[in-house]
């Protein structure tokens, strides 16, 4: 099926069937799409935390202010942001670019010098504001392979960020979560939403042309 | 070929070549991506503005700080968010839903009086940092499908957005240019970037477990 396809068939799935499992392959698809989104310069400013374990995703059913739904998915997917930029993280990923790619370290020294300059003035919660943006791109081709994979989800951004940050240590990783993704399978006859007409602007409206 | 495949094609194009356009019926598959893009609560807080007359995407190089490929590409897509909530917003879509689901309208009143007491009372800035991450999600899936069609594009965050918002007259719809992106085709032999190695933080940094 196509991408157009398979956004047509996914909805934000409001009662997992909590029997069914999703096979750790569809996993690995959905976070490599993640991991291969651009970003802003390249820079990958964010990180995807994947959550089974059953405990713990029951403590973040009140974070969630309530939602079972992160309890009875099989999987929890969290996308965290860097919390700022700073003058390591910029260098690692230029390092390792240059040196997959057979360059000499350095060689986009000009550039990652106007990223420090643009970034490292500004004050925490302006870096954040951007790099939780990149997070963004890689949340919605996650949504878009766990459609590929017939896998449903759940894009959350109804949870207490602070709390959940501080459940999963994210502080001391210099990580701030985004958003949530719940994934499994829909129960049919348990969501209200899984037979209701999908409902966007339409094209002239969503659209201007010049 | 898959979305993960179509990810490993695509790259941020630097070069296109001026003479090769997107047909009509990819651009439509591109934006429609967008267009189906999920969005908090469904709200669709962005646009798409395409932009093929030569003369304004010749004006745009200067706030796009000197790039060429926003006027050498063969269609430009802007991406611009809602500036502020309004109550007339999200009742707009929200009586679309009802009306198109054969609902009665009012039918989420408890969940849209929900979303105006968390937006009405912020300033529009803090308005404008959640419309602007949703455009994102419709911004990757747009670049997905661009790559689906074998068009490249360049994901751009490189310009003065206000300046854009002047000239595209955004203001007045209620609209900020958040992101740009050219498509077309790439000039492979004037493109240092086309034949480097794709580089990303391997699985095991990009991804904790538990």
């Amino acid at each position: 099926m196509s991408l157009l396809e398979n956004l047509q068939w996914r909805y934000a799935t409001k009662k997992y069937d909590p029997t069914k499992k999703v096979a750790q392959e569809d996993v690995d698809k959905i976070v490599e799409a993640a991991r291969l989104a651009p970003t802003s310069s390249g820079l990958q400013q964010f990180r995807v935390i994947i959550i089974t374990d059953q405990e713990l995703k029951d403590k973040i059913v009140p974070i969630a202010w309530g939602q079972e739904i992160v309890a009875e998915c099989s999987h929890l997917l969290v996308f965290a942001a860097w919390d700022r930029y700073t003058e390591e993280r910029i260098d690692e990923i230029y390092n390792r670019t240059t040196d997959e790619r057979g360059l000499p370290r350095g060689r986009f020294e000009s550039y990652t010098d106007k990223l420090k300059a643009a970034y490292l003035p500004q004050s925490a919660e302006e870096n954040f504001i951007h790099t939780a943006r990149q997070a963004y791109i890689g949340f919605g081709l996650a949504i878009a392979q766990a459609a590929e994979q017939k896998v449903d989800c759940t894009p959350m951004e109804g949870f207490t960020t602070e709390e959940l940050d501080e459940l999963l240590d994210l502080k001391s990783k210099g990580l701030k979560s985004v958003t949530m993704l719940p994934l499994g399978y829909r129960d049919n006859d348990g969501d209200w939403l899984a037979s209701m007409k999908k409902v966007r602007n339409p094209k002239e409206e969503f659209v201007m042309e010049f």
